[in-house]
């Protein structure tokens, strides 16, 4: 089975539920350049990870070689992801693929992605459509060879439809495509804006018109991937930002936390706005010798305290004794303590109440709160 | 706070992770007719849902006082999410109520969603755009009152455009739109179809052309939501379906287990295509007096085997002793059998491994291999 599976635009919240499920499940991924790279660390540690994206204008294995890759994979009787960009059948040659399936007698499933077409210029605070402005708009292909001879856009169509317009991939060509549009029509001073890497923590939203956003674009650099969007809709960029205008924009911050620890911090940070480095500064690795560990787990009965100094440490505890062939009810007889309330929640997730909570949230607290209860012989 | 969500096309599967995360922490959901109300069952307990949905070419609600509760809810310091079918800027009218929400200072956030502009014809077959007939595709919004006298959507241009044309909310205007279409210069021959529920259980897909789709509709009662699609593209329907194609598609399926172990089941014959009609024919509840088992509870340590006869017994079981204020410690000199292998497997999640194990899965088994085991005086 191959499923045809659209990302989303960049941000890795906007692929679907079950483009992530089947992500999470699949055996090879196929993916290409426009797929966040972030999502490929939900694949499962096993699935065959294979790119064949686009390198600088051609492809990296031509759309022949993609097709048979991805028909010899299923054929094999694995569970075949082909991850794009984006939303399949929005430009994404996801119906070459899905032709060349049917013909060869695969199955396969399509599973729609939140296009880059309508989500960078939601997150640039431009509604593709409002009723003041508009009750269409038009997607359009916009890296086509400009040296082509006969363009199969329909510049004379586009120079009459007043709706919205956004071009995908529309960068190398911006100044043409501006240029034909007012050619055929278009009025000059029609708000235009430009969107880089629309919808992630580098996005940059640059606003005109057809007259000057081809200028204004090349003044700050605005290279690929961008959406150039064009219409009275644009407007509303101004009033409406929102992704740009969160209180950490622009921010990059050094998370030092250990990697496990980092990521409900790190997605607090990027909800804020903040791009976040992560350089751990310290690992939570397991101990280079468990013998003493899986002695005492052995003799567990026999000790009438078990002091918990973090919620790792609980959750590597259980780990090892499930691991030994032992299982909690070794606890028995014990009394539990812990370092603070995190670590006793940690037992709590075990079913497992700790009859000492310090106050003070360190080992010095502990060991104080304890120390009345240890009579001589407790071990 | 304020999101502004996509709630997808219909299939429940296809709203995005961020925006599923966002309902299940809403305080108040605002959605309207389009969402499948599947969806709503993600919101949290406590958490207000408001339907402000058009009904019968009326609103519910009107924008205006939609865009006051939003505001109202906002600034009473809860988090609301307004869950729009689709896409929130599509035709959602997402972007009045952004502006209402940024003229009054609310923060606001949007979470894109896979219209069903291109998912609905996606789930029939039709990729919107393919290289082999076209580099744009225009979505219009079809619903249009016919009554009106200059019309918003600019025919002219539609009938020079060579595209894919994709009217969302097209079946009430759908001759009418496709005689202007034909009189605006699209050839009569040019292929279109009408989906109607697209990406959901019910979904029917009529292909035709511009010169006959209308009627063919009609002769099989399509009625709203549906979209039409025009274009050459339209000719992928026959040899892409897939959804439809789904072995048990059109089979509706009576699911009798329990409603909380029916999910996987009902999802498998989703997946395979059948419609589902839940009838639980048993239920587990917990017991009318708890007495009895609290007594046991208290007095565990004095057990020498504890026999667990189904998964649910094993979390209802733990439960019960948490909520008792005791702990899995009460387990420590007691030995575990339980019924089954799924039993077992509940007490595994819970750190405990079962002593005995029966071949056969029933209590009768159970009994057969536990009988040696029993002394005299054991309890």
């Amino acid at each position: 089975m191959v499923y045809l599976v659209g990302a989303g635009p960049g941000d890795p919240g906007l692929i679907t539920v079950r483009g992530l499920s089947l992500l999470r499940r699949a055996d090879v991924v196929v993916y290409d350049q426009l797929a966040n790279p972030e999502l490929l660390k939900e694949a499962k540690a096993s699935a065959e990870l294979l790119y064949v994206g686009k390198k600088a204008g051609s492809h990296a294995v031509p759309q022949g070689g993609i097709n048979e890759l991805l028909v010899q994979k299923a054929r094999a009787g694995l569970t075949v992801v082909r991850l794009k960009g984006g939303d399949p059948f929005v430009f994404g040659r996801g119906g070459e693929e899905a032709e060349e399936l049917a013909a060869a007698g695969i199955p396969f499933e399509v599973v729609p992605g939140v296009t880059s077409a309508v989500a960078a210029p939601a997150y640039a605070g431009i509604p593709v459509t409002h009723r003041r402005y508009t009750t269409l708009a038009t997607f359009i292909t916009g890296h086509e060879d400009p040296a082509k001879e006969a363009s199969t856009i329909p510049w004379a169509a586009l120079g009459q439809n007043p709706g919205t317009l956004v071009f995908l991939m529309g960068v190398k060509n911006l100044a043409e495509n501006c240029r034909r549009l007012v050619a055929a029509g278009r009025a000059p001073e029609t708000p235009a804006a430009v969107i880089q890497s629309g919808t992630t923590l580098t996005q940059r939203t640059v606003v005109g018109t057809l007259a000057t956003i081809a200028a204004r674009a090349r003044e700050v650099d605005i290279s690929p991937p961008a959406v150039l969007v064009v219409g009275g809709v644009v407007e509303l960029a101004g009033s409406l930002t929102w992704w740009e205008n969160r209180p950490l924009w622009g921010k990059t911050v050094l998370v030092t936390r250990s990697r496990d620890q980092a990521s409900r911090l790190v997605e607090l940070l990027n909800a804020a706005g903040a791009r976040c480095l992560e350089a751990p500064t310290i690992e939570i690795m397991p101990p280079a010798d468990y013998a003493p560990l899986d002695a005492a787990l052995q003799h567990l009965t026999r000790y009438d305290w078990v002091i918990f100094t973090s919620a790792n440490g609980v959750r590597a505890f259980m780990d090892r004794l499930f691991h030994m062939g032992l299982d909690v009810r070794v606890l028995g007889r014990a009394r539990l303590a812990v370092i603070g309330p995190a670590t006793a929640q940690a037992l709590r997730d075990f079913y497992l109440v700790a009859e000492v909570v310090p106050d003070t949230f360190q080992a010095e607290g502990l060991l104080e709160v304890l120390e009345p209860k240890l009579l001589g012989g407790t071990r």
